[in-house]
């Protein structure tokens, strides 16, 4: 059966399928519409949609802030992968990579200045508290990316930072997105937490399962190989668990193996991440934001069943896997 | 005497000098910060300024977006010197020279959210106009920004086309920040084109007289060089009109010249200029375009005393050098 995410994110593709930006010049938004082509799960605008319908009938604005949501998240991807000097992004080449680097930080620029447009044909009832919560998440997401590069040269973070990091990279985004849904509809100011702190927690106990997943998940479920992230010594939660918890041996061992380069490591690796633990500190801690998040719907005061599409969201993004 | 441009944009300094980022991460708001030490002329705050006093009394909203303009132009500022791999800028080393590209990538952008965040917060009576006319300003200075990148690829091009281009890269966004400050005053439709129109033909007068002022001026009041477009063979009023229209001996003798750099170019270069007689055209444009900002600038229905700052700064800007 098709989920209700799955309906509104194929409503959602038809209705961001129109013309976001003039013909000319060419050059600048030919960039910034072949960014567009490519859809992805689209599960940001779909959580403001269903942050609005939670509360009732979808609201014709929330589908104007879905639009700007999906707009600010292709700015920040555009940008990042100009950070990342990534040559491909969902199987094509990158904006950088098929223009050049300064067309795509131009086309990135026009993409988050066209989410504004968007966001500021909402109802004026609305508008600035949304406009600020899409300032505040923004920024937010900045600095979440700005840690995620200082980090990259930082040998040894606290999990706390590294999930402070997470929090502002990926969480709030969710969070706020289905937040901004939440305000079109006139929630409650507790009713908007919650449903923030839903997405928050969401986000977090989805990218600590992310990480448990690229080492210890089924490939053929998963569909990535296993193991990439020990390939390119990216820092997971269970890298930065292991190294601020694991004995001093352990620790020795992995701080070795991060300079090695052997067809082994990823076995290596595993087997200290599972002696010293950190695959089951992982679980529990997916467990743990899990239960918080759950707890955050629960607290919302709507009818049960409003929140049913919600959970199944929830459920399938979570519970099948680890 | 102090003219009251000068009064405002010290004014106006003082308050910039506020606290715009948090401090953390320090990586990011220090590069942010970074770029808003060192002052330049402020320019289009004060135009917001003078914009909104043009009508009465300066109002309180005016100097939040006086904050949010000018936040806004050195997010232009910073990824315009990526773009253009610029070492230097008011003499400092520039964010991404200082910094890293990535760095100073993101502080652009978190300059630009936070210029949203001041504009946000005025009067919720003209707040999505106001951030409509950013909206529309900031993609046009975008444009601008790719059309000039495009024009360095392509030999020729028309004087249309290139005054076009001026007029989306600089002109609109003088124009826009005057249009502002009429806004928040409550102007009427007529008064905030023509105050508009006024800020476009100014800024397009003032590029002109630049142009001509690198080749023709005198070195000892323009602060610059002689000749300093010709020798990076920067594509100007001078070179545009001269491909255009210039005898094709006079054009061949140029497409000679803009491969050549030998000591003698700019002398050379600036007597092909003499001759095909676009330095002439240069200063009858620049009159062209001086005069219907007057005109506009006339048709403004307000007191004359209060247009008399306006008439000051447009004459220091423009009156005395060619």
């Amino acid at each position: 059966m098709i989920s209700r995410f799955q309906e509104l994110s194929q409503e959602f593709s038809i209705l961001f399928k129109q013309k976001h930006f003039p013909a000319y010049p060419e050059t600048l938004y030919g960039a910034a519409s072949y960014m567009l082509e490519e859809g992805g799960k689209r599960i940001r605008p779909v959580l403001c949609l269903m942050g609005n319908e939670l509360f009732g009938p979808i609201q014709a604005d929330s589908w104007k802030i879905a639009i700007a949501i999906e707009l600010f998240h292709n700015f920040t991807l555009i940008h990042d992968d100009i950070m990342d000097k990534a040559p491909l992004r969902r199987g094509r080449a990158t904006v950088h990579a098929r223009f050049d680097e300064s067309t795509a930080l131009l086309a990135g620029d026009v993409m988050l200045l066209q989410a504004y447009e968007y966001m500021n044909e909402t109802d004026s009832k609305h508008v600035q508290h949304l406009i600020r919560l899409l300032n505040k998440t923004g920024r937010e997401v900045c600095e979440g990316q700005q840690l995620d590069m200082d980090f990259e040269k930082i040998h040894s973070i606290t999990l706390d930072a590294y999930m402070h990091m997470i929090e502002l990279k990926t969480a709030v985004f969710l969070a706020g997105s289905l937040r901004m849904g939440a305000v079109v509809a006139g929630a409650s100011e507790s009713d908007q937490q919650n449903i923030y702190d839903f997405g928050k927690n969401l986000g977090l106990a989805f990218q600590v399962q992310d990480d448990w997943l690229d080492t210890f998940g089924d490939p053929s479920t998963f569909g990535k190989q296993r193991g990439g992230d020990i390939t390119a010594n990216k820092k997971t939660f269970l890298l930065v668990k292991c190294l601020e918890s694991a004995s001093p041996e352990q620790k020795q061992d992995l701080i070795e193996l991060l300079i090695y380069a052997g067809p082994d490591k990823i076995d290596r690796m595993t087997a200290i991440y599972r002696a010293a633990g950190v695959d089951r500190v992982a679980q529990e801690a997916k467990n743990y934001y899990m239960g918080k998040a759950y707890a955050h719907l629960e607290n919302i005061q709507v009818p049960e069943r409003n929140k049913t599409a919600l959970k199944e969201l929830a459920a399938s993004l979570l519970e099948r896997k680890i």
